[in-house]
């Protein structure tokens, strides 16, 4: 049995000087609290405030970082409990799927995934043994029973996180009665959403009209014309912005702009309605509708979020017997300058538009997304994200990002979670490796400690607050 | 006159905390035995085990890693006695070709090529002097010399490079009758051919019904359909398996991958027969082949080897005059997400299927392949290859593929070469640079010491002989 | 006030082994003479040889890399000075630009910018305080004041600065009557063209026409038709060549090279001619001038240099309202395998002919400019260059090209700078980085300390000298 404990010097560089300035600098921003923007959680969890079942439900199964790498090495999602569609059967038994789990922690050797977990264990759970086959039914009685006390509940850990704000990522229908319950509950924790339009606006989408459907209910109105599709997304918008939100969120295939007329846009619209909607309708129509969510932007002051670059569900038969976000989303090459151009050139230069981009595609950081982001003033490049908000993802996103747009064209880190212990860790590691950053900065004396200093507490805490209006 | 060293560090961080685990992690794995599964030495060398006729015809002529550096800094490969196509006058004098080379060997400083060079001269040649104007032919006579002995026989120097087994590349219609000859000899040495149909997958290439004909003759059947060239490549690779191979090797300029009907398949076999095929054909067809390869892996479970990226040929001039494989291919962007989507969604569920994929195009490494490699159960990602096969090369690759594919979806090293006396100082290289990113994985408390003895060996022994079934 | 030192070891890895070396090799280069064979210095500055009206003038109003980051910030373009078009107001205060810039030094911090102000302000202004909201108007005096001496003369600058020669670019049709005045005035600093046709190349740019007639008087001779164009390009490029160019450089938004007939090349001209020319004109006739500048240098022996990727103007408002060269040129994704196979083949073997290829896509270091440098003998690489021209793009630019081209395949150092004053501190800067590549390559026993002292003064100083034949 492996028994570990956490580094307090972990992922800081070895050679001493550089380590001694990371080590200072990571004192300074350790114990800030937590600006979560951007991420998954269920809102669900901090409403009802009702014990984590057990190891299993709360580790692994919602979690795609987890069972992608163990389906990569030729375990069946089945035997890990990932419930099917048509709810034929998967492993009941959560015991045996930890077991499998643990067996297999060795592939998380060397990945961000490894390294959340371990903290998780260590620091969260308090148990500072790496699962292997022969501890992992030990393990699982032990955090079992932890679960059980009143200080795991999940408010009980948002306040012992140190968390001052956590955005929800949230469907344009979404009642947001968790949101609402939370609000009018004596707690004061802050759990605000965030307006993801997705479901609506991409009009090929198996299930779309039914998604329209839900906005009509949810806006009241009807959506019979591009001109109240556009008139129920203001009115949610609103709703949003009511109960807290500051920013939208469009997952997107290409970041591809385009201004369509209103009535090329309807026609489209009118199209889709009748299902007859075909790829290149969709693709103007997504185009189009980030001119209008920018424009909506502008108005209403909500920050725009797009991230594009990923091909989702391009494992079939995965998607197929299991749905959406089961590891098999796969990032694409995207392009940037020309796509974005028509956006920007339109509202880049309104002092009211605060743009917020993402990547997937590392090679456009020094290529398209520093310079642009360097240069237009509502553009900011949100952080190094999903697949590269790891250790070396994160260093490089400094690396390369830092020379051309500078520290203040970013809006420090997301944790983009949906695994809620998963967030302290996510954090903590940002933190060092910006420290890590800052310190191999000083130590070549590019730029000195009192700078720093500062530029610590801006990464870990002032920028996302205020780039995302928090 | 340079005398050097081997330094027993070398390549290693000159941080004295990573060093000295490097060294010991190094140490754990310096005397493995060498599994090279991918390479292209000439399985002759072996059968005969003739003494090596000079240095030049060694070390020099058949290398284009030599040739290409030395001809971009303006020097002919006539001069170099480089092989003309038409028997036209090239050097023959190989002390002249020497001489040269040694004049200019501090072009090689700083490249791969100038490393295993020094490891070829030290540790093979026991000669620690650099080439230079002045000792050239001291040292020509030197090595000539050595060559006589009958310690530097091919088999010979295969015991001593410690190799396991050595896998070859061979044409679809190869006779394979070196590897007959060494394994009915009483030598042991373990040789295997790879199974490579490339030539009469590329229905565009000059010769292609040559090879054609070729495959008719080796297989004993005539070929004028689809369906019997997919009979006469499945004698074939049945033949290949009897001879040892366990892997297949595809070389394509794009992975696209696509399946047609057979009638669709055969429609462009008959116009290919015809010489009437065209780019489109071509382009189709090979991404069709693809698909029959992964079908016929299945059944008779040859690992699957792609290596697409690659525009080959590039220089016109030096193509008509001296040939394939003369320094010219040159690389080019590729795409894996879309262009493998056909190929993974049929057979990359499939736990009877072993896929290994290359790339030229670092790119793609943490973009699309590694997210695909750490979710299909089939495939695996190649190390870094080519011109990425180096210091630097290797680092980068271990940065930026471990953390979204873990380690166990790659498949160890690939030494790749036709340059027999490279075998171990290329095997040497990638050890150190491992050992180097495992120990500073392992001083920033990344990974403990235990976890980082047990992967030393996996990448430089086991992953290798388990991906390859070797 | 923030008082700062240049620390004597800046920018070298903190490692001491490593920093040792890297300190002994700048050593060696550091008073090395500076060639500078590629920059956009206006020459008038050295034929006047006025005193520099103020600060601001000085250092702000003419450096995009400064007021694009401002910009990126919010700060109008109008507030930092920069003159308009239609000549509408803008700041004329330079004491309060001076101010805006000082209490928005930060945005500065980890760019290469930043590094070259603090460069410029210890070493050339000799002022060692942090420009910030309160000491503004003190530097700004301080500074004015030293303006006003003649050590501070652009000619006595130039000798100070140890600058053995200085190429500016120059458009076709350029009386070069600047260069004229230096080269028939007593002083003897060494200041050449170079030869740069983009204006008449590009047929699709508002004012070609314009650009032709002026092309037409300086060359003396009626441009009716292609054949006419080539011959006044010819006329143009011996007069250059006469008043000691020694290049060409051509910006253009692909590389993709390719041979019209001249009949073709002549019905595309008098298209654009009448102003009807479309893209794909465009497209081809820029690729066939590639080719046409080819022929000419190896006509005339000047030196053609490439540099592509870059769309132009990305913002219209402020192309509209500014013009040119206002920070709002981004990258593009740039190939250039294919697109210059044309040009390779024809001329690329040719040992009369030296092309330098440039990039912004970094993407394309490894696949494939270093492959294409390390085989054609025409063709060399570049430096990193704009947005790479900073500590780790010239890091990155090493350790991506060295070990597919060597060094010898690439051209030392570009400062590629408008901004005089910044020419010794992006030297300097390039002599650090790449006396600590040097360094780390040592220290990993790669390369040996003798190796590493030629290096140093090779990539210092010989090869901008040899490859530009200056």
């Amino acid at each position: 049995m492996s028994v570990f404990e956490l580094h307090p010097d972990r992922f800081f560089d070895p050679e001493p000087k550089v380590r001694n300035i990371a080590r200072a600098l990571y004192e300074n921003v350790k114990n800030l609290p937590i600006i979560s923007p951007h991420g998954h959680v269920d809102p669900q969890l901090l409403a009802d405030n009702l014990p984590f079942p057990d190891p299993t439900e709360l580790l692994l199964i919602p979690d795609h970082y987890i069972f992608r790498m163990l389906y990569s090495q030729g375990i069946p999602l089945e035997k890990l409990g990932v419930p099917t569609i048509d709810g034929s059967h998967v492993e009941k038994d959560h015991r045996k799927i930890w077991q499998i789990f643990s067996s297999n922690f060795h592939l998380f050797t060397g990945t961000p995934t490894g390294a959340w977990l371990e903290h998780e264990f260590a620091e969260v759970l308090e148990i500072n043994k790496k699962p292997d086959a022969d501890n992992a039914m030990r393990l699982y009685d032990e955090i079992q029973e932890k679960l059980k006390s009143p200080e795991f509940r999940p408010r009980a850990l948002f306040e012992q996180f140190n968390i001052e704000v956590l955005s929800t990522t949230d469907g344009a229908a979404d009642s947001l009665e968790h949101h609402k319950t939370i609000l009018q509950s004596a707690w004061d924790g802050r759990v605000v959403p965030a307006f993801r339009p997705d479901a609506v606006v991409n009009i090929l989408m198996p299930g779309w009209k039914l998604e329209i459907e839900k906005l009509e209910k949810a806006s009241g109105m009807e959506i019979t014309s591009f001109q109240s599709l556009i008139l129920a997304l203001k009115k949610r918008r609103a709703y949003f912005k009511k109960m807290g939100a500051t920013s939208t969120d469009q997952g997107v295939f290409s970041p591809f702009t385009h201004k369509l007329s209103e009535k090329e846009a309807d026609t489209i619209f009118q199209r889709a309605l009748k299902g007859q909607a075909n790829i290149n309708d969709a693709h103007l129509f997504t185009a189009h509708m980030l001119m209008e969510m920018a424009c909506m932007s502008i108005d209403d002051g909500l920050v725009m979020q797009i991230h594009p670059g990923s091909l989702r569900n391009h494992n079939n038969a995965i998607f197929k017997k299991f749905g959406l976000d089961k590891g098999c989303d796969i990032p694409v090459q995207t392009e940037y300058t020309n796509n974005l151009r028509t956006l920007l050139n339109s509202y880049g230069n309104n002092p009211g538009f605060n743009l917020i981009v993402f990547t997937l595609d590392e090679a456009t950081y020094t290529r398209e997304l520093a310079p642009l982001a360097g240069h237009y003033p509502a553009m900011k490049l949100g952080p190094a994200w999903w697949f590269h908000d790891s250790i070396e993802g994160m260093a490089r996103y400094r690396q390369m990002v830092t020379e051309t747009a500078g520290f203040y064209n970013t809006v420090g880190f997301n944790d983009d979670t949906r695994a809620f212990l998963s967030i302290p860790s996510r954090h903590d590691l940002s933190r060092r490796i910006d420290s890590n950053y800052l310190a191999r900065q000083v130590a070549r004396h590019i730029i000195d400690i009192e700078e720093a200093k500062v530029l610590g507490k801006v990464l870990a805490y002032s920028l996302a607050k205020e780039a995302y209006k928090l």
